[in-house]
């Protein structure tokens, strides 16, 4: 059996995947072992697959992940596949198959066939595919055996929802109660069978399962606020300290571990939000949800999104979840795929521009945009755009006749001050 | 000649514009005349207007003002009248015409006819419409003078451009230089004519004009950075210790005068540079652009901004200017307005729910949304979105067979615990 990437790293190796992961990064392989082996960086590589490995924690680019899959009510395989490379074409660093319909392991054996960047997946929907109310915590397990050994890099499970964190949702004032898809379906299935989390009650063995393909695990927020006037209570806490037991026992177990956070939440609640995540878990990576900073806006929720990511990332946060401008509205298409990567990519980047500072690697591809805009070379700076084709396609429909924009045409500040010789 | 809103309140009475204002925000009268006597507050409002007066500074909500107006290379005036209206539909609290193409003052005045709101402009641009080596400072007045009596209820005036500032512009290493167009004009006048800036130099003269009419001042910071790397270097600074400098002086001529601020800059900057205005200032009202906090991404510097100015509106700033899609790249159109007229009200809602807090008025609208949302009562929930039909047109494009989206159909969260009743 292979050793894990964790062990690895706690033994001091540094393997090809630590190289890969400090070149590419431009940190040094030294340091990203010890990151490794101290949880606060994780690989996401499941052995059985051929990729290139992305990492996501401390000291590195903030990266982002899109969600795909079918719903109930649309089933598309081939669309699913679709919206995976679309995301990955405009910079998604990692892909999630959240599929609730149709033949689930088609569409994931689709959608890993099709990308070379890690996949994530969410096994208790399919363990509740057809009722919550009918399964058994075997079941849930398998289905984790069953995504792990078809090479799922990462998967999220909700091992915080115990019996305890539901008592403080029970007791709070919440208006929205859980908006969480896999921590509802845990809470029904709790509620039915009147017992704990079986991820939290047999978490050894989810462990052991994990371990096995070198999966890295992704603590879901069940708990996460559906709201601003929810954000932060007893629940949302409990949940989180919860998350600090298990990422110490996934260290101890040589098992690679995230956690996930809210959610809804006020633009100035966020930093202390961060803050708080990273002291209880010693530093896991944290991969975020939004935060979306108000609910008026459904149909622009990948912008709420990204002024919440910018901000956590700012302060802290590894990895974003892109959200899309259908969120809270219907399931995305492929245009609102890509329209949400975009955005989401937008938030990473000003978040590094934070973290690596006014001389590090993000600012290069800032200036270089400064440069072509200040030489009006117009073809450079869509080159230089996120999105070359949305860039020229708004500078020509309304093109100027001088070598400026439309906006000044002749009156362009540039070229004013390019006659003035200052 | 009427007294000014500033020495009204200065001398201790209250204006029925201040009760308005003090009724519609939620704010005591009284508070509403001291910050306005302290000069931390203005009222929008050229008393040759018959307009409902709109408020900008500390203790308020924060507004939003929507830029219209043609260029050189495309000149319709009824375009731009459409862009006014299209402005205030969508939530502008006020418009500025910066048109520098065509008949501009039959633009101007189409437009301060259109709407009901107030209306911003920046004589400078009409002084120099021909070409500003030909034009005396008289000129510069006189078109001041013009646009007061017009009813133009408040005028970006680039007095902070001075010779001290241009002195730190040459010696900076600036990508970009000047990206002001009025700091650009400015300049170019200066240089050519090898004299002080005729509205810092003749400061007094102005006020008498702006006194006139009541015409409240907005001091533009045509040294604002251009991008990331230019942020807050030496020209930028010098510019706003001259505010500091002319707010006292409009303070104590009686008229009313917000500041301007930058521009493009890191996310993590933002915090201590509205500190940093606000003090030099003594609390004057602060009007942004942007910040845009990453140069990568024409098409999408709405977004760029709506999160530098979320970031910024928690902070205290209290006026964000509108970005559409198309800024760096052409004249927006009237889609692109609205567009950029919504995403920036959405970054001061998101800094309103921080400024108003968690028991606030802000948050009253964001609940109303959780609980339609809780409800699944998608009709509440498009009424109350901040674009009812683009909240409307994604549901129903992907609609589910069930009551809840088409994201998760009968598996969504809320539907499942409604089920568990807890």
């Amino acid at each position: 059996m292979n050793m894990s990437i964790i062990r690895d790293a706690q033994k001091g190796h540094i393997t090809p995947e630590m190289e890969f992961v400090a070149r590419s990064e431009g940190v040094e392989s030294q340091k990203v072992r010890k990151l490794i082996a101290a949880g606060r960086l994780v690989i996401l590589k499941n052995t059985r697959r051929d990729t290139m490995p992305v990492a996501v924690g401390e000291s590195l680019g903030t990266k982002i992940n899109v969600n795909i899959g079918s719903s109930v009510d649309f089933i598309d395989a081939d669309e699913e596949t679709e919206k995976a490379l679309t995301a990955v074409k405009y910079g998604a660093d990692t892909v999630m198959d959240l599929s609730t319909g149709g033949d689930l392991d088609t569409i994931r054996r689709g959608i890993l066939d099709a990308v070379s960047v890690p996949v994530g997946s969410v096994p208790i929907y399919q363990a509740a595919h057809s009722d919550v109310m009918d399964i058994t915590s075997d079941d849930m397990f398998n289905m984790v055996r069953k995504h792990a050994a078809d090479g799922i890099d990462f998967m999220t499970i909700h091992a915080g929802v115990t019996i305890n964190a539901v008592e403080h949702l029970r007791k709070s004032d919440r208006i929205m109660s859980v908006v969480s898809r896999g921590g509802a379906l845990m809470i029904a299935y709790m509620t039915h069978n009147d017992c704990e989390n079986p991820f939290y009650a047999e978490y050894d063995y989810l462990l052991e399962i994990a371990r096995e393909h070198d999966v890295t695990l992704s603590l879901g927020d069940g708990m996460r606020p559906g709201c601003i006037s929810d954000a932060g209570d007893g629940a949302m806490f409990t949940e989180c300290i919860t998350f600090r037991e298990l990422v110490r026992r996934s260290r101890d177990a040589g098992v690679q571990t995230m956690v996930e956070g809210p959610g809804h939440m006020p633009l100035n609640e966020i930093e202390s939000s961060i803050r708080m995540m990273k002291h209880l878990t010693d530093g896991a990576p944290l991969y975020l949800l939004g935060p979306l900073v108000t609910d008026i806006a459904p149909g622009y929720d990948h912008i709420t999104a990204a002024i919440g990511g910018s901000v956590a990332g700012m302060h802290g946060a590894d990895f974003l979840c892109m959200v899309t401008p259908s969120e809270h509205l219907a399931l995305p298409t492929i245009d609102e795929i890509k329209e949400g990567t975009i955005v989401t990519k937008i938030a990473a980047h000003v978040a590094d521009l934070v973290k690596t500072g006014r001389r590090g690697r993000a600012i290069e591809w800032d200036d270089k945009m400064a440069y072509a805009r200040r030489d009006l070379d117009w073809d450079k700076q869509f080159e230089l755009a996120i999105d070359t084709d949305k860039a020229r396609r708004i500078h020509e429909f309304r093109k100027s006749p001088s070598d400026a924009c439309s906006m000044c045409g002749e009156l362009c500040a540039i070229k004013i001050m390019r006659d003035v010789r200052l």
